[in-house]
């Protein structure tokens, strides 16, 4: 147990540089672009989904095709299939827009909020394993 | 491995009641505002912070102090301290105002990019376990 220090947690972070940040803002990943490994632009993460019970980050949700908004549909994506290339100032996924049209997803209007079923269909589809689901 | 169905994932979302989610996108957790056990209104989460490699949220950011936005401060409050309240439609921590005034802060214009070293200093400030600086 360290002792308690009431002075700025701040003082000494404007030295470290982006990519050596461990932490991001949800507001920075908001938004920020999503492409292929051949730098095709896929869709943009809307929003992240966090498991209330053990503050994992279940999934990012990544707007895909449509045009002007129609059409467009959300895919939630584990987080741990995205990874930032600061080249591109986005993520890059290993997937393709034909994978994508394939994969599941739902309308924007819909919550994001899926069911533990629906989450580790999500993750099996990915090939990845659901963490935030084997909390108990 | 499930088979995978492309059909949208939100086909049976509707009935899911609120209070029943497991999962809360990073949206609607920004701007909920924070009470402490006799009701009275703390500040907002800004913000949350996810670890990038573990996927956990590391910190909600939630303002506190000052007026019309002079001289308030950003503490970063571990996710484990924050418990939703339906009532109050926001989440109440264990916590006065008193208490805060000597909690680790930072100044809203600083990066809420906690060095480790920062993170271990606030969780044990709150006594919490800072389960996203375990991960390898």
């Amino acid at each position: 147990m360290t002792t308690i220090d009431p002075t700025p947690v701040s003082a000494n972070l404007a030295v470290s540089a982006d990519s050596d940040r461990r932490l991001i803002s949800a507001h920075r990943v908001q938004g920020t672009a999503v492409y292929d490994r051949n730098d095709n632009r896929l869709g943009t993460v809307e929003d992240v989904m966090i498991d209330k019970r053990s503050g994992q980050v279940a999934f990012a949700v990544m707007s895909f095709g449509g045009f002007l908004g129609l059409g467009e549909r959300h895919h939630p994506l584990p987080w741990s299939v995205l990874t930032y290339e600061p080249r591109l100032g986005g993520y890059v996924v290993g997937l393709t827009r034909e994978e994508l049209e394939g994969a599941p997803h739902y309308e924007p209007s819909a919550a994001a909020d899926l069911s533990d079923t629906e989450g580790r269909r999500v993750y099996d589809h990915y090939k990845q394993r659901p963490f935030y689901l084997d909390v108990a």
